[in-house]
């Protein structure tokens, strides 16, 4: 069992694996590269996965049987799990919580050669379904805070196997980046009565020198304090605090603006490992005036050091304003 | 020039270089590696880093010239500069201000070969001293108000020249995670009226199981919430804010736990690529009765990816009471 322990100083929690316990041999043997043999992923290995919560078979097939088009499965070595409850402890002046949680693999397409930006339009379009439904899910569990949505795209950036896939960790607490933001947003909301992102919005688009693509429902841009050269965000043009709540009309606009931004990533970046999270709101909030939804991505370009470790500050070589006009007259 | 920017919802600070602006075809191709030829650091090369800031010459030598067993050079190609004033301004509802700051590389050895752990006891104590030494006259400027000091140890940790050296990059603001710190320990004051570090010394060492090394003056512990596993921190027993004021049995105390802490990761882990950083009090404050100075080293194990990025939450595959077990028991 995981358990959840509460930084003294910072406030930040951290998982640690009572269970895995790694000893230090097994971090001098470098870890195994991905391999292009066996995949636990692709189709005629369903039970090679922990039984799927969700898939999608438009054209028929048997639960846990090949057919799918997409498939989510818990992780089978999960950072949390489901059974429990949720006890918080102290010991003498720390505090700590069971590893209760959740952690779901979405595999994004039966075919092991496929990347997210090569998929079809329809096939992108289902995984934003997908992320979706499981949101929709796992909010009804009351025991859970949030869920942080993300994709390890590439062996530099932390992905562990070839066959593309995002994954879901639920939580029961409201992660510390995420807390972090939403007050900032509150505060800036209690001084201007207005939502921050969509002040922001509104400035890129009048600036527009860092704007990369725009359609009906969603701009993306590459942010002002950019932390990492080309990190973009895909931002509701109007204000809504829950992705999870996305209508049809949303998703599929999503879905191609969205697409269209990995693609031109991956031509001007020459194909880069990458990761992305969604930044959303919490479960037990209500539909708030100051909080807005929104994807980011990292392009991992850069190496993080000791004096980004040390101080939460990062040096960024390239600055949006180039990175946007790189993106921006790049036709895809 | 570099700027510093603010994000406008986390209030955290960027520095971006709007000098080098590094374009996508930079990052295409793999920087190049360290590689053992020509080195700026080695004696008869000191033409090859900007004139020297601080140097020891025990045995005499001239300025900029070889003779000298440690020498600090101004960074060749800066993230921050010396000259200008410190200019705050906005841009619509973002924030910037100049990139006035020192970055300053301390050349811990002339021996090319050698690492932090496999130096003299007394030559680990003056690269100590010079970390005092230049914190001192850092302080004296005041549009700075902190140091960050760090080292980078191997490629994967950051290091771009092999030849042992740490860094220091003096900044005009407090950073994000120093005052996140800073905070944490100012809440536990006003409540408890305690310092927490003191409180952690104490209970870490009445328990016992997270303590690695202790001397007079000094423990070190593998933290109860450890983000990363084999994570080290070196605590003063006696309350100090400012690392920088250690008197002389001070340093000494210090530098034998310090380089014994090394030796024994790089037993247990096998020599692992490292980062490490002090954690001090702001230059603008007065001795503080809420924080305490402390050393934080960090083995670079793990791989960070979307979640910890989305989050600020990492997963810890090793119980810190397990590493500090290992290597308590290891005989250096």
């Amino acid at each position: 069992m995981s358990e959840l322990r509460k930084d003294p100083v910072t406030g930040r929690w951290v998982i640690i694996s009572t269970e895995r316990g790694r000893r230090p041999s097994d971090f001098a043997v470098p870890k195994k590269q991905m391999k292009a043999g066996f995949c636990p992923f692709c189709p005629g290995n369903e039970d090679k996965t922990p039984p799927e919560i969700l898939a999608f078979r438009h054209d028929g097939g048997q639960r846990n049987g090949p057919g799918w088009s997409l498939r989510v499965v818990p992780n089978k070595f999960p950072a949390l799990r489901v059974e429990g409850d949720v006890n918080r402890e102290g010991v003498g002046l720390y505090d700590k919580m069971s590893g209760i949680g959740a952690h779901e693999v979405i595999i994004e397409t039966p075919r092991h050669e496929e990347t997210l930006s090569s998929l079809s339009p329809k096939q992108f379009e289902d995984v934003l379904w997908a992320y979706r439904d499981r949101m929709l899910d796992l909010r009804k569990d009351t025991r859970l805070r949030y869920a942080m949505l993300f994709k390890n795209h590439g062996e530099a950036a932390g992905a562990t196997l070839e066959h593309t896939h995002s994954q879901l960790i639920a939580l029961p607490i409201v992660p510390h980046l995420v807390m972090e933001e939403m007050t900032g947003a509150m505060d800036y909301f209690r001084y201007k009565e207005r939502c921050i992102f969509c002040d922001i919005v509104r400035q890129e688009t009048q600036q527009g020198e860092r704007v990369i693509l725009e359609n009906a429902e969603f701009i993306v841009i590459n942010p002002f304090a950019s932390f990492s050269p080309f990190e973009s965000w895909i931002l509701p043009k109007r204000h809504k605090s829950f992705f999870e709540e996305c209508q049809v009309y949303e998703i599929q606009s999503l879905s191609l603006i969205f697409q269209e931004t990995l693609k031109r990533l991956e031509k001007a970046l020459n194909f880069p490992p990458y990761n992305f999270t969604l930044h959303t709101t919490p479960f037990n909030e209500r539909s708030l005036e100051y909080y807005h939804w929104h994807f980011e991505i990292i392009p991992k370009l850069t190496k993080f050091a000791g004096f980004e470790w040390g101080s939460g500050f990062f040096i960024n070589p390239t600055p949006p304003e180039e990175a946007a006009k790189f993106l921006r007259e790049l036709a895809a």
